[in-house]
């Protein structure tokens, strides 16, 4: 493992925990695919499918491109830390706009069937993920993209949005697995005690969720693979300049 | 916040992070005996409210009791390290004993209904982390407990013994949550969409675990928090002897 000294090297076992992280969270989508469509009649947006919508988009955007989101700045290294930064945002915005349409259609399914809204600790623990997922993209917007922040606001902030990522991240997966149980229970009743083949199925992808959240989460807690300061950024932070890649404040 | 240069100096806003953790944490333990006294007849070994002991030993034993133990270093900055060390791991024994008190009732109670064992994703996820809890007692004490291993060994294993405890604890209150959920659709079905007072007074507890679980791994996470290496136990790690408070190896 490198010693993080400047030298823009990558430590020779990271590849492949991250390797291993995208081959879970790969399984995890293909196998959210797969229990809706063996189990559940398949995804369409104008009929009671619609409700498939939701756990397919969650698991996409809020758990695997979320996942990822907090993964770039180990994977591209070498880069300039501006490509990287752009990148980190780029996937939380599909991550927004994924998640967004799951929302959406659950809300929907339920106008139509006539059920009642947040009524579940599932849809609140996922109201609540949504909602600071949003406040975190506000705040981290205006800290690390929006020219204006000074380099010590930025300095003082990160260490609070990266403890932030990681809690929504986690707690996505928590909503997930009771999402999941909550599917499992409202269809199965007693016989999920059978343990039949959906209920394995389902059983093992709530394993696997929290195998990927711990996978990546493992990759992230590694302070020595933590993403090194490239030599042009410690020369601007000496400056007190941005460390966001050369925009100094106000250079818009 | 201090700079953790060797001072034992106590962080100006640690205390207040810390009571409101302890304020959340016995706050989840009164909550879930409430639900249980008020909504599920009570708490007794010989009869099927011994289903109830399984609840309520978990939550005290694998959230509060665990969550505490991973304060210890945190809180307990002035102490000797051997003292910080025994008392993390008395409040692990006693977590440990807790829960598996909570496991056996559920095991029996099960055994005396004729119910199956294991088939939810709650059972599943619960055995993991006792697997995992297990495994890092055993691992953890033969590295830090027990006096044979070396300075350089203790070192390197400390942040695989940090991240898989932190991982650990934040299993134990997502597999809290499959239970709980478990409890009141099975209980409630159909009519937990009603969001009587028994589901809004578990929901809340469901936001509150999760709470105190945040509260918990916010303190963890503050570099500027960590417990200052203290003098003698600095010139101990110049000399190649163990971190431990003055235990060389074979000094039993």
């Amino acid at each position: 493992m490198d010693s993080g000294t400047g030298q823009v090297s990558t430590p020779s076992t990271l590849p492949y925990y991250v390797a291993f992280s995208q081959l879970l969270g790969l399984t995890v989508v293909a196998m959210t695919g797969a229990w809706l469509g063996l189990y559940r009649g398949g995804i369409a947006w104008e009929s009671t499918l619609q409700f498939n919508v939701h756990p397919l988009c969650m698991v996409i955007g809020l758990i695997f491109l979320q996942g990822d989101a907090l993964l770039v700045y180990r994977v591209f290294r070498k880069e300039a830390k501006r490509t990287t930064k752009v990148l980190h945002g780029l996937l939380h915005v599909f991550a927004f706009i994924i998640s967004l349409v799951g929302l959406v259609a659950v809300f929907d399914y339920h106008r139509k069937m006539g059920y009642a809204d947040l009524y579940s600790l599932h849809s609140w623990c996922g109201i609540l993920v949504f909602a600071l997922y949003i406040v975190q993209w506000l705040v981290g917007f205006s800290f690390f993209l929006f020219p204006g922040a000074s380099f010590s606001l930025r300095s003082r902030y990160r260490p609070q949005h990266v403890f932030f990522g990681a809690a929504i991240f986690v707690l996505s997966v928590g909503a997930a697995l009771l999402g999941l149980k909550e599917a499992l229970l409202f269809k199965l009743g007693a016989a999920y005690g059978a343990l039949g083949p959906e209920a394995a199925l389902a059983n093992a992808l709530g394993v696997l969720l929290l195998s990927f959240a711990a996978a990546v989460l493992y990759v992230l807690a590694q302070a020595g693979w933590r993403r090194p300061a490239q030599a042009e950024e410690q020369a601007l932070s000496m400056d007190f300049r941005s460390l966001a890649g050369g925009d100094s404040p106000g250079s818009q």
